[in-house]
């Protein structure tokens, strides 16, 4: 098409945007319709004269990505798959129904979203992800992402930037719709498109700054951003929000509101009086064809002795590194701990897929999304104290679903010295809160890497917590650990009570297992490697058989292994003695620590014997 | 003390440093000596050429602050204190024992921390907030914030950034230990100091980039940022990690590792040999003198008429600007949603205590630790959804014991058509694992009030829910909700059980107690405006006489409600049945969604008619 008819169909596509944006909005009387006016012709200009993408197949592996992270614009990306012909036009009025997938902010319900928004400052960081996956799976497909400007407030949005100039990833091309109105009052920029050039240049990305209305200027800067190569580029694009229509364009206390029916028919009288004569809608470039992607093999069974001393996190580092070598959609990303959490062994291995993000937990979890959702299994691992620095991206990749194994290490008091700021002791509140999370709790190396394997094998997101003690090896290497299950270590026909810790409180509940025997007393002791979901029948079965259920956790009394019992079990009609950590605790010796609060051998048998 | 004289003190003192925190760290055999190498000289200088303090009274309310934003510099920063002469230096070797207060990582147990460290990269929005209050309380005591390079990789550094240039923060001064190493490997910028200045510059800092070893340019730097007005300064100090020992400086795989005892007693050698002729430690330049603060007034009692519909959040709106007029210690905190918080009413009545950080959760969160640990009473406030951005911050609010009251909007599926990326379905989860917050969740506008009231009364950290839609006023203006408490909103001989809510299934609870009353069935029903702590002992009286408890909550299943209550009622042998969101929500009409979502009157009614 040549520029002149381009630009006319493009203006009369925004404008046919802008339409459809008020009136979902108008009928579904919620949601943000001068959000969606700004982009408009961004948009346009993207999905018709610049990515390569397949309408009919929103998850074409080679096919160019979008990520909408000012997820409030939710009715023009809607509006967009309509004019593109994914969806029926006359479905987008069904906007935010509980009956359609149309829903306020994008969620992977729609296979056109790779990851939900709404939470702002995220997608930049899913943008990463993309652009990662791309190298990994050698392919030129392009990602971009459409942020709005207040967001770019969100440290996790430089925290993205920072990571998409290291790793050169300039497939990632960042569109920011400065329409200079956040929620509640102007952005604290406006519209100084110079002090955003300065910072974006700073952080080493490319950046085009134009009118985001101006159409040519639009197609200029895709044109340009695409050529660029070594680093991202980001498009700074001055708009008005509202823009197009005369009583909201550019004004302030807009924002979330929908038009009455009355303004939307004004307004619809403005937009129609705006469309210009042109030559149909643009033809869609198509993405080269699929390739397929190696297919994985078996990873080999656990090699280890028992009796053996290995830390959980240590076969973590060793497990990860196997399984990637078996499947090559395994990758493993780190925030400069890689030598604690030992994801060094996997870098050692696969290099090329191995991803640093710095002391940056934020984009780590949020590139791991990315990566997830076009294909990969990502392995994102810190402290687990510092993921819950991630903890919204953890929500919204609950929302999203996707597929990523978070492993957390350091869990408890366990660690020692390092002192409470280090010890993550409410990090299973975090996973497990999540009603589609698995959380797993290996205890030794031969558990670990069976988890590991079940984890990656697993379609969804996983949580997995490791420890920093060495701990002896305590199962065979034929030993099986399906998600949903536990393991009974100890078990006579005399328990008087069911112990059940996992991680280093296992090993606190099998000594207490062999103080109490050599008093005469028997219990039973479970190591409950999974969390989420769990093995309710068999926490029930025990708690009948053997009169009490006694959890004993290295975390918080809210929120850990203690809560999920009880909630496992309660319907039971069965209670839960809970050892847990009651106090914010301090520095000292793991042994000691373990001892000081609460949840030693010693505590376990008092905990059985004063019933 | 002229120039020459004070260098060789200074330089005599960055050794004596060096030396303490080797000494500790092997002491301990754990510990981060090199990095407390690298800042030697920027902390002599500071502490006894530049900050205004009284060593005998660290918590002096004109006094210079010190964040070790880097707090795994912790020996250094005892060492500091011991050479000031507030801690015995016999007892810097206590270091990380369990009977020292010289934990791991620096936390308020010291009367000379104010807010915890060890969660790289929250120090600055802490620095934020205690500038901030300076300006508060009218003092020109200013605010240092020690960091590592590694930790400008967090994104909450860049909020802090671009806060305290918003704010014009000119008494906030930040000094970055360029020592280019990482703990697992070098930083991703390393020594390159001019995009150091480029970052920071855009960020509307005023860059002061030096040799930071060099003690005549530290100190001409500590000048100069003490003569900027009008925007905050970073100073950008060039070092080498474990600097001053021949086999650490400047050299990689030594983080986090103490020397062993023979390393010592070289590396102790090296540094004896470098101590020079002075003239005693330099006097420290005292604080101004104190001025006594405004006594708080009392709060007016509620006033609000029973039956009329007002949403929790709008009534915590008006409470909190109503606080304010009687405490000038109470300041509110936004993150651009003041419309939707109602936070707005008290930026009109207070907007001189009213804090914008536009969309960056954590350094609303952060600022608002930096305002309580001066004095001040902070109201963070934003949708409850979005404080899981700050999740990390609250984990080292519980940590420091801080007095935030963290106010969480929007709370659950009740919020409706904008979905589950803007419902808050964990936040008690988060907030109830921190063993030392106090969690609130009103249901009426006379609750809210007192509850605000409660909260700013009390001394810690607290959180408090709020909802979106409108609930009507049911508590008369002179009713008392203390912390720890509930409510029995209706009871009678007959209840075959207990049904808690809070929150809007409270009017759920309500509503299926007057249909089971049409059918001749009696309930009782709890208002748990409280979740932690926690009135059990009401709980389990209400559980006996009833015979069962059925807890309703819009929040997931684990870590709400339910769980607290089934903790609280399982020493007596009780179990509680659970009516919490099973599974990721969607978009739809606000009551459609607490009926598909198995919340509402109905499900109730069925719970209690199907035991």
């Amino acid at each position: 098409m040549l520029q002149d008819a381009l630009v006319s169909s493009l203006k009369n596509i925004a404008t046919r945007f802008r339409i459809e944006s008020i009136r979902a909005t108008t009928a579904s009387a919620s949601g943000h319709p001068t959000t969606c006016m700004s982009s408009a012709e961004l948009m346009a200009a993207l999905f018709f004269a610049d990515m390569r993408f397949d309408p009919r197949q929103p998850q074409h592996p080679e096919a160019d990505r979008l990520v909408m992270s000012k997820g409030h614009a939710a009715p023009l990306l809607y509006a967009m798959w309509a004019e593109a012909g994914f969806i029926p036009r006359e479905r987008l009025t069904d906007l935010r129904l509980f009956t359609s997938n149309l829903e306020g902010h994008p969620t992977p319900r729609l296979p056109f979203v790779d990851v939900a928004t709404g939470s702002l400052g995220q997608g930049l960081a899913a943008g990463v992800g993309c652009a990662l996956n791309a190298r990994r799976i050698g392919s030129s497909y392009r990602t971009y992402v459409l942020m709005g400007d207040g967001e770019t407030a969100e440290g996790s949005v430089w925290e993205a930037a920072s990571a998409a100039h290291f790793h050169k990833l300039d497939s990632l091309c960042a569109i920011i719709d400065v329409n200079a109105l956040g929620q509640s009052r102007g952005t604290e920029l406006e519209h100084d498109l110079e002090t955003y050039r300065g910072r974006w240049s700073a952080f080493g990305w490319h950046v085009i700054a134009i009118d985001g209305h101006d159409l040519p200027q639009i197609l200029a800067a895709y044109q340009e951003a695409r050529g660029t190569t070594g680093r991202p580029t980001v498009i700074l694009a001055r708009t008005l929000k509202g823009k197009g229509v005369s009583f909201t364009e550019g004004l302030p206390n807009w924002h979330g509101k929908p038009l009455s029916r009355e303004q939307m028919a004004k307004a619809l009288d403005e937009l129609n009086a705006q469309f210009v004569p042109d030559s149909g809608v643009p033809k869609i470039a198509a993405p080269p064809p699929a390739r397929p992607e190696a297919a994985p093999g078996n990873m080999p069974a656990p090699d280890f002795k028992l009796g053996d001393l290995i830390a959980t996190r240590e076969a973590y580092g060793s497990a990860i590194a196997k399984l990637a070598t078996s499947d090559p959609r395994v990758v493993a990303l780190d925030a400069d701990v890689k030598n604690s959490t030992f994801s060094d062994k996997f870098e050692a291995v696969h290099p090329d897929r191995f991803y640093q993000f710095f002391i940056a937990e934020q984009v780590m979890v949020g590139a791991a999304m990315g990566l997830a959702a076009r294909g990969a299994i990502p392995f994102p691992s810190t402290f687990a104290a510092f993921l819950t620095r991630a903890a919204d991206f953890i929500r919204m990749a609950a929302i999203s679903g996707v597929n990523i194994k978070l492993a957390g290490s350091h869990a408890g008091v366990s660690i020692g010295e390092d002192g409470p700021s280090q010890m993550a002791l409410e990090d299973f509140a975090m996973a497990t809160a999540q009603p589609n999370f698995v959380a797993l709790y290996p205890s030794d190396a031969v558990s670990t890497e069976r988890l590991i394997a079940e984890a990656a094998a697993y379609q969804g997101p996983v949580y997995l917590r490791t420890s920093r003690p060495k701990t002896p090896v305590i199962y065979d290497n034929g030993e099986q650990f399906p998600i949903g299950g536990l393991k009974l270590v100890r078990k006579s026909d005399k328990d008087k009570a069911t112990v059940i810790g996992a991680g280093v409180t296992l090993f606190e509940a099998l000594k207490a297992h062999d103080e109490l025997k050599a008093q005469g007393v028997h219990i039973r002791v479970i190591d409950l490697y999974s969390v989420q979901p769990i093995d309710a029948a068999s926490l029930i079965e025990a708690g009948r058989q053997t009169g009490r259920l006694i959890t004993v956790e290295d975390h918080y009394a809210a929120g850990g292994l203690g809560d999920a019992v009880a909630r496992a079990v309660a319907p039971a009609g069965l209670t839960v003695t809970r050892l847990a950590v009651p106090e914010i605790p301090r520095s000292g010796k793991p042994d000691e620590l373990l001892d000081k609060f609460g949840i030693s051998a010693r505590h376990i048998v008092n905990a059985v014997m004063n019933q």
